[in-house]
């Protein structure tokens, strides 16, 4: 190649670096929103910039129900609950009966939710522990290839934001480990998350029950067990990203009062850093909700992101596609 | 390039591609113990063989006292305990005539141990709580870069093993994903695990205390809890491989009793599965403690490792270097 062409070369590649950039992002309509976001990723990870940061500190926390999948009307975990309580309902006549069962078999979701966490806890407990991880991965696994969403009749992985699985994959092609810390629970969301999200199960922070460890018959198993563990939600947050990545994040996306602290302990670190709310405006292609929602409630993010200096995204004005 | 070449490079590329491997590992003497691991290695990365593993899979993990190094004259991280505890004794004067604090101010090692698990978790507690993480990380990295062993006068840091070293790395070079599954304190180790074994914060598991999360004067603050978390010792250790990673690693790495649950847990999995047990058989230039030692007992992982067909390391036949 003749020297003089060099030149010329390098041109077209960085050209061809800012439109790919562009690119990483279509579902994302030009805005304010796309272009913090952009704008960020370049600053950090231009060498000899005053706010690069080294790979190895570029660490992004995603919430996951309303951040990264849909979560109305409840949250698709207490779907699978439901739904389990549903298929192992012929082996426990006696539920037909007792509470809080007999409200989950009836289908009456209103019932259930009056008879608070207590009730909400045992139906957990009952669908979450008692059977190996395995055993517990292959249910979750069936009813993820099985399950319709009530409303859309979609998969459940197929309500996926497709402008969140763009920008998690935007941030990985520039250096960034992408981890999701959610109060759902772990075990559940190592199911899908590296298949749907690209994110490997040691990437994932979630809410759980305690495990136990034993010989089974001659092989070693292990076993959920039917006490709590941990909840990794508002305070919770913090605590599970000190326990499970042991730096403190860059960048951390979430869309509830619950990813507050998250945020607020992100943000909250030296040199520059990045916290975003999705906000859910579009009740014709998803839903509207924030302040008077049964889940993900969002007030105190609202009300704070301003002059914390947190990206708000407006779903129905930054989004030019929602699921895939 | 004229076509003819094409085969001639590539045969050269294999030859160096077999001499890097046996490389790599330049601290291991050619016996068992060395054919095992760079066999495994090369029948798992080998696409098309029967065990090929998919380098997602490809997790590896490592205890760190007598595996990645050195514990006598007893684990490193109680003795940087006793020496946090004599730099507090200025400000708490009644420790001289209080127990388990009078021992460890006296340099009585054995009348603190006489006193049990109580007095040893009351050192610890009052060493390892009541500050913030990031007052905990600087107190860490202080010790680390002033204290000395008391037999050997080098740092802690340098007393790694380097056949150690040369494993994580050459798995690492061979798309392994290497952990830190270690009975001793997280926290702790995740102040020098990266810069010493290069493993980055969030794939070690450790033993440790409860967090919690607090705004002070403003500040997002993680704060160090006198309250016992996780044990990641003997059954803990598959437990603790379960919360972190998520899924059976395929190779482990440990010394003592301690480990024999992650090494059963580990090689139970289906397909080709590695365990090493590191036996400390070198008086002159280690220690050399099995059976009845205080640290690092293994009693059963040296009866049952030939039926189970786990790899022991013979530190004195075996290593060629044993410290940097």
């Amino acid at each position: 190649m003749a020297r003089t062409t060099l030149p010329v070369l390098l041109a077209l590649l960085c050209v061809s670096a800012i439109a790919r950039a562009q690119d990483a992002l279509p579902s994302w309509n030009d805005g304010a929103s796309k272009q913090a976001i952009v704008t960020l990723v370049e600053r950090v990870t231009t060498e000899g910039s005053a706010d690069y940061v080294e790979p190895g500190d570029r660490i992004a926390t995603f919430d996951n129900d309303g951040c990264l999948w849909a979560e109305q009307p409840v949250y698709f975990q207490l779907l699978f609950a439901v739904d389990r309580i549903r298929a192992m309902a012929p082996d426990n006549p006696g539920w037909m009966t007792t509470e809080p069962y007999k409200s989950v078999l009836a289908g009456d979701m209103e019932s259930l939710a009056k008879q608070g966490h207590k009730a909400i806890g045992e139906i957990i407990a009952r669908t979450h522990a008692g059977m190996s991880t395995e055993q517990f991965d292959d249910t979750v696994r069936e009813w993820l290839e099985t399950a319709r969403h009530p409303t859309t009749g979609r998969r459940y992985t197929d309500m996926v934001y497709k402008p969140m699985l763009e920008l998690l994959e935007y941030l990985r092609k520039n250096g960034f480990q992408t981890f999701i810390v959610s109060g759902g629970g772990i075990d559940f969301l190592r199911v899908f998350a590296e298949e749907v999200y690209g994110i490997p199960s040691h990437q994932v922070v979630g809410s759980g029950m305690k495990t136990g460890y034993e010989v089974r018959n001659g092989v070693p198993t292990l076993v959920k067990l039917a006490e709590l563990n941990f909840i990794d939600d508002k305070e919770g947050k913090p605590v599970g990203i000190h326990q499970h990545i042991g730096r403190r994040p860059f960048f951390a996306a979430g869309n509830s009062d619950g990813d507050f602290q998250m945020l607020e302990y992100v943000t909250a670190g030296d040199g520059p850093r990045f916290g975003l709310l999705v906000h859910h405006t579009d009740a014709e292609r998803e839903w509207a909700y924030d302040r008077d929602s049964h889940v993900g409630r969002l007030v105190r993010g609202l009300d704070e992101a301003e002059q914390r200096g947190w990206v708000v995204v407006d779903m129905a004005r930054d989004w030019a596609t929602i699921f895939p």
